[in-house]
């Protein structure tokens, strides 16, 4: 077992826990996603299974509990007292799956969480040979392309997302979306549960929102980036992208987890705009600590694929991850898979939730970058000012971070940030 | 509150738990997955509000618990210790969402399973207006198309899938299909492993593989249904379902969750053939008791989209998952959607995973029909006397269930039967 690199195996890391002895239990995951069953069967020799057969690379053993985390497993025996937890790295054959996503996905993530040996079991990390990379396109934009289209350097995008999400006509988002680009926004998005419903049709909603924003880029010089929520069948998200597009647009949206690896791919291939990547539902994915994925090992399938931005949540958000994830996160995004020249599809990480001038400089220490969206709902459109001092507070609180000035002295100087602070910190 | 229906709303059922007044975070769920945020916006008026917020329409009380399910929830003060549980529903206006499935998912599972009030989410069931039923095709065969293209009547198909999962070249497949297809199995499939890489490209084992069983139909009679896993991106789908439409084949599989919604779609509307729908990565999905999808709410995406037969797992399978659950999911795949004329979308259960004549009695006493695939690995392959024997203790077995004949006293009579009981029960 030894951990140096095969570039045409497929690896994938996972937590396990298990009663039995990990080894053993390693072994079964192996088994199970690649040539095993539960009698040996006339077709299998030693041949075909040390050719085709996933091996368990390395087990690194983890503190032991008392208690197994997920219901239904096995153990060895009815007075078990110990689950054992482990990190395991398994490959296996580029030959067995080839080049594809969607079977890459069904050989890593697919029976394996059912079986009666774990416990708990989640895929934490992956690496893939960089064939995925040359059958796959990987961003068109990321992080460089999208500060080419919105002009924005040395700082994150200031963003904000379209609210209330449902029940605004096209003519009052369009109305909204005019005080949010007079206000200075880079980025504004619409929410996740805007798509293409009777109350706001895309096509509307896209000549009205666009008629405002080529309006404002003549008058000012600055074109907003606007990610249209395009999520839906293929033949209506690649409409909605031509649409976007001829109407001088500039980002299409989709939800990943509506719409799936295979319609991604599909208008990834087809798209000539950045495509804003929405994880909505990663809690069914991720939220159990025993169980599904990490984000590192989740967010590569989506890069490959050719997501630009990808949403990581935000520090203090809302929701119910820590703040040590939601780094994590922000650094896989922006960390490459492959050395050069193999492109590292790196994509921009989208911080959103709760997010205001008060996580700007924490934000910023912890990820050492300015390369992300940094979307505001409340923390834009509730400064007590209004939403143009909502986000110059924003702006305000980012150059404090990146010039390493503190927040309470930059608040000390400017009104806008003060106030922003006063409403939101704490 | 009522429980009356309302045709032109979604409604879904989650399974919820949660620290808070059950009222307050049932409202928080319904605000986020419709016009919330933490702060009032300008753009929410009280109509806007009425019209397009989702409603909680009843909840029921559960027992509480005295310790979360999942990590990461918040609580009204540091003594908490008291964790309601409840089953709650919620609707939307159809006018939020439109007749949009990937959209759908967004909607009822979204970002609510994140939400800081819950310890625990589910989403348990869904009613969704017939509207989507006339966007969507549904199953093109179903439970009716699948017994007219095998000629099978009164009994389950007897299926079996080609094991090793990987590392058989198209020509060693064929061979052993040749091998399956004599011993009278009425269905065969891929294993969700192995769908187009280079050790067994998908167009040569469709050749090879079509080769022997029309060979086979034509010296028999009996066409077997043989499901080639399709999956893969969009464009490499429709070409496998080409591919084995031309060959002469009659059904084609897909892993749901590789591909997703819209590509599943996208193969649907394009489809002649049946698809057989694997669920491979449905334990991170489903395996926390606390977070995720009922198979009974899950199963309905797919039923709408269009597919014909789906895995349910078997009774006393190699997996976690309880009899009990099982059953619920198959009989929620032969229950309609809607009251006729409306199509009731019904699909073909799938019963897979440790399947040998054992379990057909317990089955069928506890499904009440003989509409399902009755798919064995081991089941089959591992009898003592060989593959004709595995299939025909299958039979004998599923025989003895309909008639209401005891195991026992059938095996009496029929040494195959007596054989496999000896081999696989208990």
């Amino acid at each position: 077992m030894s951990r140096t690199t095969d570039s045409e195996r497929v690896r994938a890391r996972y937590w396990i826990e298990t009663a039995y002895a990990t080894a053993d239990a390693a072994a079964v995951m192996a088994g199970e996603q690649s040539s095993g069953t539960f009698v040996a069967l006339p077709g299998e020799t030693p041949e075909l299974l040390e050719r085709a057969a996933a091996r368990v690379e390395w087990i690194e053993a983890l503190e032991p509990v008392n208690a197994p985390s997920l219901p239904g497993a096995g153990r060895p025996s009815a007075d078990t007292s110990v689950w054992n937890r482990a990190i395991v790295e398994l490959s296996w054959p580029l030959e067995n799956i080839g080049t594809s996503l969607p079977n890459l996905l069904a050989t890593v993530a697919g029976n394996l969480f059912e079986l009666k040996q774990f416990s708990g079991l989640k895929l934490v990390d992956l690496d893939v040979p960089k064939a995925f990379c040359e059958r796959y396109p990987g961003p068109a934009y990321g992080v460089a392309g999208t500060r080419r289209l919105t002009g924005v350097e040395g700082r994150p995008l200031i963003g904000t997302i379209v609210k209330p999400s449902v029940g605004l006509t096209p003519a009052a988002t369009a109305a909204l979306v005019r005080e949010l680009a007079d206000a200075g926004l880079d980025f504004i998005k619409d929410d996740e549960l805007q798509a293409n419903g009777p109350s706001c049709p895309l096509e509307e909603r896209v000549a009205a929102v666009m008629r405002v924003l080529n309006a404002h880029a003549e008058r000012s010089g600055k074109m907003v980036m606007y990610a249209f929520n395009i999520t839906g069948d293929i033949d209506e998200m690649l409409r909605g992208h031509d649409l976007v597009l001829k109407a001088g647009g500039n980002c299409v949206m989709v939800s990943l987890n509506s719409v799936g690896l295979a319609g991604f791919s599909a208008l990834r291939r087809h798209a000539q705009l950045p495509i804003h990547a929405h994880r909505n539902g990663w809690g069914y994915l991720n939220r159990s600590p025993a169980l599904g994925f990490d984000y590192v090992a989740w967010q590569k399938f989506w890069r490959l694929a050719g997501a630009d931005h990808m949403h990581v949540n935000g520090l203090r958000n809302k929701f119910c991850e820590s703040d040590d994830s939601v780094i994590r996160s922000a650094r896989a995004c922006l960390t490459p898979m492959y050395p050069p020249p193999t492109p590292g599809c790196q994509v921009m990480p989208v911080f959103a939730s709760g997010q205001t001038a008060a996580q700007a400089a924490d934000t910023y220490r912890a990820l050492g970058s300015v390369d992300l969206i940094y979307a505001c709902g409340g923390g834009v459109m509730g400064h007590p000012d209004g939403i143009g001092a909502g986000v110059e507070s924003l702006r305000l609180a980012w150059e404090a971070a990146v010039r390493g000035v503190s927040l309470d002295e930059h608040a000390g100087r400017h009104a806008v940030l003060r106030r922003a602070l006063q409403r939101f910190a704490g």
